[in-house]
């Protein structure tokens, strides 16, 4: 059954290999004075950050440079940002990069105007935003985590070990995202890879839950296979504009919250995958896949028929003459089949845990209770321990 | 591949058997007369008006009454709201029905401060609207047709003998539409079946086209499915909420322009059916059933790959030692069968559509090209006689 819920997402996107050039229409609608977010500088030598100073000067705006977004963005670096946009009196914060700029940008977004510190009023006590929001557009370089059309917004403390995502509500979420594929292309392989794998996983915490027929769950299908198929290609040959436009568009209705409408979710991977972040700072879709199949293979008993559900529409496992155990350990089979050959992380050994580290990550893993089985810390210990 | 697009759909939408409370959040953002849209007085029966005109009247607000919007919303019906919504000073329409009471809601909202004649501006010239939009409110009762978070407009002229749609732009998608399974449950089953089939149909209208890869085919795959598999159940026992919902659901975002996003669309079935509509006033969701089959079966060569792939992701046939040819006629017979399980109209005598009226349909038919093939008025006739 489809639950109650309400729905509304008002971000513009712009799509394609000329979407840029829709910057123009957007600036007018906001202020003079643009906070320019963008990481540790890839922008400036692919052009792309040019090409953005470019469009700004040409509406007559005002640039506030805020370089060196770090790919999970710090607590200390969101009070620069906030700062930053107080002395300069900032109108609009434009993001340029992957989830990671955005993210950041929502979060400053929040901020500016509260007075409390924005790591304990949000990634604490997860309040609601209470003070006039800056409002941001994003320019996308990376698809990956969906931030170009949601709300949601993670930030890292590193002295406390923690890395906390907040899903901010409607007004949060960007005024405009350029999506453009061939700005995605520049990436090297492995990012492309754990973007793949973030995006994947978005849909898998969205679908593992819930025991209800759902038209959601079909909608979650059908990005997987879209995924699936385009990852083959784009491995293969990274400049493929066709599957790399689809693994885009995907990674947007991944986790724009289209799919999860209706129905409960898990997003205990990602809870694990974050407190491993936040112990090693490892690249975000690398530590989910770590620990994804350790993870699965564990709920796989309680969730029983999602999993067949999975193997069978996923996969295309043919379900003749097996159990349903049989059939589920063949979907699952396939999943890692599959992140081996796109060359996801397999264990969290390769992204530097060792196992002295394990009782960090798991005080660091906040525990959910909308998937199969509701994890105590043993089984988080469980998992990760398995995940080596 | 993708090809380039922009994306922008902000109604909010009320989802669930307690979702028409939340129109209270929605009419203080609107001024004080609010013009009440409705048919033929079903909702008067089933206590939906009472429920509305509740809430209309603890909100304060001034009830223009705007009764008995047919089926297929008339050229006159549509003036004579506009000269209501002129004389009353309306400030908010709120449809109250099926996609006929949206359709013509926004016809009414993009007329009334217009100088010019609705039917030659929008429906002839096909000119964007140029003057304030009044906004518009959706609580449906009948899945079907979108119009709850779409821009389209179906206008019917019986004079002129024309049925014609226009999409008009975000400014005129409703602001919010609310969307209650149980609103739907009083239909009899024959409408419902109508709405059902007008679901798929829009899917159909979108997938048949174009030959790229493409993550908006993979999603219209699973909006397929869900709504055959939710169909099945839903006309042994029209009460199945699950079922009912998912069906509501499935029909938003079949035509709210997510599917199409990114590649080309036929749209002749439509084109087809609305003609059979302005001469005989029919059922919109039958006289697509009625024209389908034979539609789909004479452009299956030009677009084979396409009906193989809905064979076998749609349908599931078994493409084992069978040519591509064959695994088409397959999905089309699986097709058929599922058409006439739900009972939808399998010809156009069952619509009351005799010989003589053919060349009247053929005129009153406009001609596509975004399919995989492009029909000459001879191909109109030879469909619509092979439809008889």
């Amino acid at each position: 059954m489809l639950g109650n819920f309400s729905y509304k997402n008002a971000t513009k996107l712009y799509f394609g290999d000329d979407s840029l050039k829709y910057l123009n229409d957007e600036l007018p609608k906001y202020g003079k004075t643009v906070q320019l977010i963008y990481g540790g500088g890839s922008v400036k030598k692919n052009g792309i950050y040019d090409a953005v100073v470019g469009i700004l000067k040409e509406n007559g705006k005002t640039i506030v440079e805020d370089a060196g977004v770090m790919p999970n963005p710090t607590v200390d670096k969101l009070r620069e940002g906030v700062r930053l946009a107080r002395e300069n009196n900032v109108d609009f914060l434009l993001a340029v990069g992957g989830g990671s700029c955005c993210d950041y940008a929502k979060a400053v977004s929040v901020s500016v105007n509260c007075d409390d510190d924005p790591w304990e009023k949000y990634y604490i006590r997860f309040e609601k935003p209470d003070c006039a929001i800056i409002p941001v557009g994003c320019i996308l370089t990376m698809a990956g985590t969906g931030s170009e059309m949601n709300g949601g917004s993670v930030i890292t403390n590193h002295e406390q070990k923690l890395k906390i995502g907040h899903v901010f509500g409607e007004d949060v979420m960007p005024k405009f995202s350029i999506l453009n594929p061939k700005f995605t292309m520049s990436l090297p392989k492995r990012q492309m890879v754990a973007g793949i794998y973030d995006v994947f996983n978005h849909i898998c915490e969205q679908y593992f839950s819930g025991e209800d027929d759902n038209t959601s769950d079909y909608l979650a299908e059908a990005l997987m296979k879209s995924v699936i198929h385009s990852s083959l290609i784009a491995v293969d040959n990274p400049q493929d504009y066709e599957a790399r436009s689809n693994i885009m568009w995907s990674a947007t209705w991944a986790l724009n919250t289209l799919i999860s409408r209706g129905k409960t979710t898990d997003w205990m991977v990602h809870m694990l995958g974050q407190a491993v972040g936040a112990i090693t700072d490892a690249t975000h879709g690398m530590t989910l896949a770590a620990v994804s199949l350790p993870y699965y293979r564990t709920i796989m008993p309680y969730g029983l028929p999602k999993f067949v559900r999975f193997a069978k529409e996923v996969w295309g496992v043919d379900p003749k003459g097996k159990t349903d155990e049989d059939i589920a350990n063949e979907g699952l089979a396939a999943l890692e089949k599959w992140m081996r050959t796109i060359g996801v992380a397999m264990s969290l050994g390769e992204l530097g845990v060792t196992e002295d580290m394990i009782e960090a990550i798991a005080d660091a893993t906040i525990i959910l209770d909308g998937g199969y089985k509701v994890f105590t810390r043993d089984d988080v210990v469980k998992v990760l321990k398995a995940s080596l």
